[in-house]
């Protein structure tokens, strides 16, 4: 393999896979999606979907304890926390839906994956509205820069961790997709992992808006549509 | 509590919980365990061992997936590959002890420990003498400090990953864990998980040199005592 992408099974992601996949050859790019007690496991299936649809070289699903990041009072993991309805706050701060260091976790699993398979570039789909107000501190380009050190030196030089979508707006990133023709129609991107997508939750929210900002009609089912 | 530490049950890891213990009260630090597929899990028990002698207030014992770490090539890790006997190599370049960029999985998974329980320390004990020669990549100054740089900036500036021993060798380390009572009794170092310290591999040569070098006796039993 010459490449992993990180592959959530969302729109970020997916894009990130196609850009690989250009920049490589498909069955040179590994797809590498991880569990970790997210309540929308539901991406995981949407995940392995995309890879086959772009003919991915390799795919794998790491399942990791759920003791890693439960009773940080994440919604996206906790029982008793409901996930938030509603657009992401305006204001500056923690969101609820940050899971502790989750992207240091994945970054470093994915390392160790591109090791194994002598890959030598790690894609991940970190956006600049992931980073905007401190929401995902852990997509900030201030991390993304401290993680691309980490891994080139912690690797013997062998690694490194490309993020394409780093100063690209969820609506930049809808346009490419589509230019490219990025599987939208199989991607999940809904926090609450229900049947049909909510509409209603931040990353739904964010998503309708980035299709509607480019005249684009979103391609996959929704319970309803909420306010942007 | 107020702080981490990566206990691993080694030398080195015994005496930053020492360190720890001293800037913050012992029950106000967590001690972390990892297992990760490795041969000489034998150390685990020391880890526990040492928590219970310290008074940490918390200890936990995380067990990674094996499907992480193997099939990289690491003797400690891949069944068919045998650990080297002998010193670790004078030459510059890849150690066959080297586990895939663990140490950046095992510091995320830290900082998310840190965040669940309100700690804004993380303890980890990589010296200077792990980095020489590149041995190993992941435990290099230029390694740890993205790292601290991404704990810092990924927790929304709560956490900070803090390193005593960076600049110190091993002998050093004795010397230090000497003069501050660490229980070296209690803890294991050896690469392989034999009844006994077996004496011949990198890591029990290099253990017994920096005990000699300060004029002091190895309390744990040897089957052998190797040439450093």
């Amino acid at each position: 393999m010459k490449a992993i992408v990180l592959l959530s099974g969302g729109l970020d992601s997916t894009v990130c896979a196609v850009l690989a996949a250009r920049s490589f050859q498909a069955n040179q790019v590994a797809g590498l999606n991880i569990l970790y007690g997210q309540k929308h496991f539901k991406e995981s299936q949407a995940a392995k979907n995309v890879a086959n649809r772009l003919g991915l070289g390799n795919y794998e699903t790491i399942n990791l304890s759920k003791k890693l990041f439960e009773g940080a009072g994440s919604t996206l993991i906790d029982k008793g926390k409901e996930i938030p309805l509603g657009p992401y706050p305006q204001e500056s701060g923690p969101v609820s839906t940050y899971v502790p260091f989750r992207n240091g976790t994945f970054i470093s699993i994915a390392t160790a994956f591109a090791l194994r398979v002598n890959a030598e570039a790690i894609y991940f789909g970190a956006h600049t509205e992931d980073a905007l107000n401190w929401a995902y501190p852990d997509c900030t380009p201030e991390f993304l820069g401290a993680m691309k050190n980490a891994v080139w030196v912690g690797t013997y030089h062998r690694v490194r961790l490309i993020t394409p979508l780093e100063w690209l707006t969820k609506s930049d990133i809808v346009k490419l997709g589509h230019e490219l023709n990025a599987p939208f129609e199989l991607t999940w991107s809904c926090y609450q992992g229900g049947e049909e997508a909510c509409g209603r939750c931040a990353t739904c929210i964010s998503r309708l808006k980035a299709f509607k900002t480019n005249g684009l009609i979103d391609p996959i089912k929704y319970q309803a549509i909420g306010e942007g």
